[in-house]
């Protein structure tokens, strides 16, 4: 099957690194296509760049639909779950967004979890979706290790040891069992974390590619009852829609 | 004072009647900037065409920033509060979406009230946004009245009697004791609505610029610690931002 | 327009104070009358004085309804909004607490605030507010500068440092984004707060006045539809209402 | 151990037949004191009732502490728990309303229930309580018969055909397992109500008088460490506390 | 009237324990019949252990039942108050457990309560619990004083003051006002604890027997309507119920 | 790799059904291993059927663990999910139960769901579920089919009708845009009855297999520390577990 793993922004070693975890997790038979948009935010970091990021999103993920027969489903690969009912509303196939892919899992095997995310001003964000979902009972704090998302990207930066030092605040204070990384850019991190912290540290990204595959291998898409139904037709000044060409 | 009060889809006529009912409650001294972006969709019902028009919208409301002396707030006069996380991150005075507003308004003169919206893909987006806001106790129920947004432009609809017998269903089986108006082509029925059904019937528009008024009498404006702090400067591919632009 | 503004305590400094921040916020045309009950305690702290103060308060709204012509509205400045449910009851025009309208005007401007209220004893009774009003998911935290009442009225008290630590804690380790003042008498502290602390700093006095000019200029007035209907007659042993003369 | 049973309004028949329920279900060894205000409201519907009644119930119930040697604990027998908060800072033993009694004993017999309170004015006030307690989750329903309190005095009248009647909507419509009568007024009818529908039926009278004798047994009492702490001593205009008096 | 107090353990010092507290606070005419299951584990430490000794506690409770003559009701003497639902649906009389005993009348003496239990493992399942009773906003927090059930019948342990040291981090931390020992073999420790740190600090054992007696003196039973019915005839293969002999 | 798929009840049948769509979803590499407990109900509908159960089982899934090499995941494929916390203890692989599965991934393809299960006296135990998962705000209503379980092995019986007749129903009082099947005996009527209701239609096993395979492929075990921790090893008077056996 073809799975769709878009990464909203358009920093290509981070959309690489993300269809490396992809790869890694999928079943031999799935077909990764890893893609981002033209436009947009190198990195999102709070609810601006998230709304500057989503039409382009949209369009990339529409065309992805339209250029590849038969595709199995989409990953949204960014912890917000940016733009991610928008995205079920315009696609036939269903849709997982890193964070809920990634809550979901820890809240099967963790009675509490925390989640580590880059910046403070990513905490509300995330909290809000966690409300949304109502998985906020199961989560017992966000907290961010205040590490820029493309400081991942470097090596060099002591962004591991950052997030460590939070995973072991979350063990201590926040009575957290497992981890949840609030990030794409952690998503090649979770296993050496687990080992160092001996509790499961969950990536959204692998969690999120195998929920699309049970998804499709159960052949369940999004209801298209009521609040994810098609867009209706209408005029768009400046056009581009519809939907979403 | 001007306030900026910008109708998010592109529908020069809704515009003219928002504006009517933002200038018919405003103060003596207050002038109202009624606008809308040069692009997106007509009417905004549901998540894509919330999600296509934020980018625009925020486009717009910038260009009122730079173009205007002293704009001491901003209304975004959708229901769906559209693109109101973003617009805090972006602009240095307050912003209120109208479904808050009317929402926070409710809760000063009734027990409990139902929100009337147009379709029913629409009842989603703005419980979800009463969760949120932390209202959603407050609200009996979000009712659709499953008229579409352009045909409360449409003197000839019988739009009037739709919203009126949900309002009827509303007082005898939510135990609501005042109606919200979700929709800002709403705006000049609350009057009449609320004379026929005797009790009080809230418009947005109306709410949203008396609370923009009261929020800059009193000198506050949108905390910029943490979660709508201005928005990181980085590189946007296809330019626009910073921010914005 | 009138506004009626009523301390239900009987310290009359506290009333001038109450006015002062009244009269600084309200719009030129509008009238403020700061009354305050002939009885009962000085100060309202906890749940005793509450109900002790409130048939006095009433009986002197009541008075202040058939002395003065065309009211607009009332505000009750004690931050428990005592008394508001049953003067909702009992009178004509809207009626605001302080302790609501700060809280509301708090979440227009931030992601999360915490109150700074005056003793321990008062953080029950407000945290039970706002799970009634809805508010409690945006608040943070209600916290006691353990400072009582009438030393408010005492400038040479260390009040204000000991808020400004609270303020200052609040900050550091509930991640509030604004401060709401829990106190009336603290009225004149907000401005002085919000410069030190770069964070928005809500009195309710202010804002209470400020949703009453709304609601009187959007024509809204408190549904008479079940809960805050007329209170019905009846015999009264002892006499005084019906309702409340 | 002696009992103090107050009536917050000033109808003597419905103290009497409080009084007889009280009697009925008290230990043998466990003395009744049935009382009521000296002023106030001759029944207790609605916000502004409830608020006239407040001090005059304290007055009585410290009437009754200075006058009684060793009082075990209190009831306050009206459904809406009318002043429970306050009564609390006041007494010295413990204090327990026949709204809280019946719906804790109602969770302990059953997994859902609903209550039948008189007038529709009513139920929002008993709401509001039950979120308070943090019962609201095991309530299904707050229903009115639409009989006045006062009605249920009147044997002649068809209050209990009413009650009966909600009932079987409760338990038809709720999935209600148990049912909570939500009036002092209907002490006498939960047997025979509880005969008729085969399910439980609690009256708030009874459950509150065996609750205070279980907290008398176990030397439990209000907790004086700060919610409920002795009031402050301070002035009172036109006087009466301190405290009361 | 006959109460049965099960120790679902099978440690038979804690049984001799619980009985003695159930005797000491029992009316003169209340005969407390204090029993064990015949299987299982010697302590109840997390949700194994729990799952284990449900049905041979079924089993002995259901004995009790048919040898004893007029059982008013039962006693589950583990603050998991394991088995409860499914007592409930078995037994004719009411059952109560001592979790939730001790929760329900904690709430009638103190607007937040803390609970200490033994082991940290123990935590999430009465966390769950009180969530399901709908008494999690009561509770401030559920601590573990990291004390092994059994060191509880090891007048040598520390265990006295290690519970004693988390009840001061509970009045300091917590905002507790009073305090629910959260273990069956605590039972013995409240009055001394109360002592030394002026709040109320309720047994469970106690709060049960009394809150049976009370159900027992209104006529109130379990309601067999849906939720606790007798469970329905069926084949059980290897046998035991029906039900449960 | 290896999944046990263990029915909780001892009903052959039913066992063979729920193994049959388990392989029809399961990859090609994995191998189900489909058991049932030696002793217990023939089905499990309440709490008490559901209690006597969990011991089989989890001696069961303990001997699959000693007997099959490298067990990957466990699913417990009755709609209560069963035992799963004691069974998270016990088992070093994860555990999944159906209840959660279908829950899960409907919240993934829908706004809104309701659950259809068999009899009412299954519901509490259900929404109680929900409500630890923290999906409860996921669902629209559970409703009851009043369908016996081993009515669902009866080709003859109108059970399907039934099942349909109540997913009607949901879809048009509900608002609901997905159906959860509440019960593993429905395992083979999902896809007749997507197809019949033209919304996603979620069966428990397919979904809990593929959900096991997805932590497996994650490397995603249950989090030992604290909640699930391996049970302490103490005396178990007339022996079985440690653990288990």
């Amino acid at each position: 099957m073809n799975i769709v793993v878009i990464n909203p922004n358009t920093t290509a070693a981070m959309t690489a690194r993300i269809a490396s975890t992809a790869k890694a997790v999928a079943q031999a038979a799935t077909q990764i296509i890893a893609i981002q948009p033209g436009k947009g935010p190198a990195s999102i970091e709070g609810y601006a760049d998230e709304a500057m990021a989503v039409p382009h999103m949209l369009e990339a993920m529409f065309a992805a639909q339209t250029n590849h027969p038969a595709i199995a489903g989409y990953v949204i690969a960014c912890f917000d779950d940016t733009g991610l009912d928008a995205a079920r509303c315009v696609l036939d196939a269903p849709v997982v967004g890193i964070g809920e892919a990634a809550c979901h899992l820890a809240s099967l095997v963790a009675a509490r979890f925390s989640v580590i995310t880059t910046l403070a001003r990513s905490v509300s964000p995330i909290e809000h979706n966690l409300v949304k979902y109502g998985l906020a009972s199961r989560c017992a704090r966000v907290r961010s290790a205040e590490v820029a998302v493309l400081d991942l990207e470097d090596a060099a930066s002591d962004a591991y040891a950052q997030i460590s030092n939070e995973i072991r605040s979350a063990l201590k204070d926040d009575r957290a069992e497992a981890i949840v990384l609030g990030c794409a850019g952690m998503t090649d991190l979770a296993t050496r974390l687990s080992t160092e912290h001996h509790v499961p540290v969950i990536d959204g990204v692998g969690a999120a590619v195998k929920l699309v595959e049970s998804l499709a291998a159960l052949g369940l898409k999004t209801s298209k009852h009521t609040t994810y139904a098609k867009p209706l037709a209408k005029a768009y000044a400046g056009a581009l829609p519809n939907f979403i060409s």
